[in-house]
């Protein structure tokens, strides 16, 4: 571990769980059929976005908000400050980076079968009690 | 486990550099300064997309490829088809999504500071034998 000891990694192996096909593993978005829903989403004028606890426990709820199945989640501290942490779900995965200093998280929520990832977006709001969060849509693999 | 045994992940907990620090944890493109350089990757007619060792060694490969340090890798097969992978960097993340089936992956490659995440689109198109690569290039955190 790094000098200070403020530099550290929380890895969690979910236990597996029966089902993880990815039953359904394209979706459907306004009536268009694609791989994943892929939302890019920016947080500014975020607060907490150094508590490297608070970001795991959000990205766990927004697992949960989207009704999404957790497969696997890491999240490390840097030094002097800001996260990174991952959620990889039955249905692709969360990210999240932040840059504390000046209160910008970077996330993206990819998406398919019947997760919804749009239900994650106030889970973040009021978790880092963000002044602004803007989204971006892309719909993956729509001509494969 | 699941039932065939065919449904498995392979995670890696890198052992801790000593510099885990972000040392620059912006970056400068096109002389535009932003928290990040994120890649949205998508491969058509790609081939070995259910091949999970593969899959694993072209994140490391790419991880290489970009100057970047891995801290954390996880990669996942699913049944009937279909890998998940995701390398946690020091500059941010790579995931990968595969549809084995039709020949489609969905990649994002999001890196900050020195960090080449162009570096990685020759090594994908050679490991998966791709017939087309996609690349949109979003520049997160402009305004921040």
């Amino acid at each position: 571990m790094p000098a200070l000891g403020l530099d550290h990694s929380q890895v969690s192996v979910v236990a597996p769980v029966p089902a993880e096909e990815r039953e359904d593993h394209f979706a459907v978005r306004h009536g268009v059929r694609c791989a994943g829903v892929h939302l890019i989403v920016d947080v500014h004028g975020g607060h907490g976005l150094n508590d490297i606890d608070l970001i795991e426990a959000t990205l766990r709820r927004c697992v949960d908000a989207a009704q999404a199945t957790l497969l696997h989640i890491h999240v490390h501290h840097f030094q002097p400050n800001g996260v990174s942490g991952v959620a990889v779900l039955a249905e692709s995965h969360i990210s999240i980076h932040t840059w504390p200093d000046i209160g910008y998280a970077a996330l993206d929520l990819f998406m398919c079968g019947k997760a919804d990832p749009d239900a994650c977006i106030p889970v973040l709001r009021q978790a880092f009690k963000a002044k602004r969060i803007e989204v971006q849509e892309l719909l993956r693999g729509q001509s494969a």
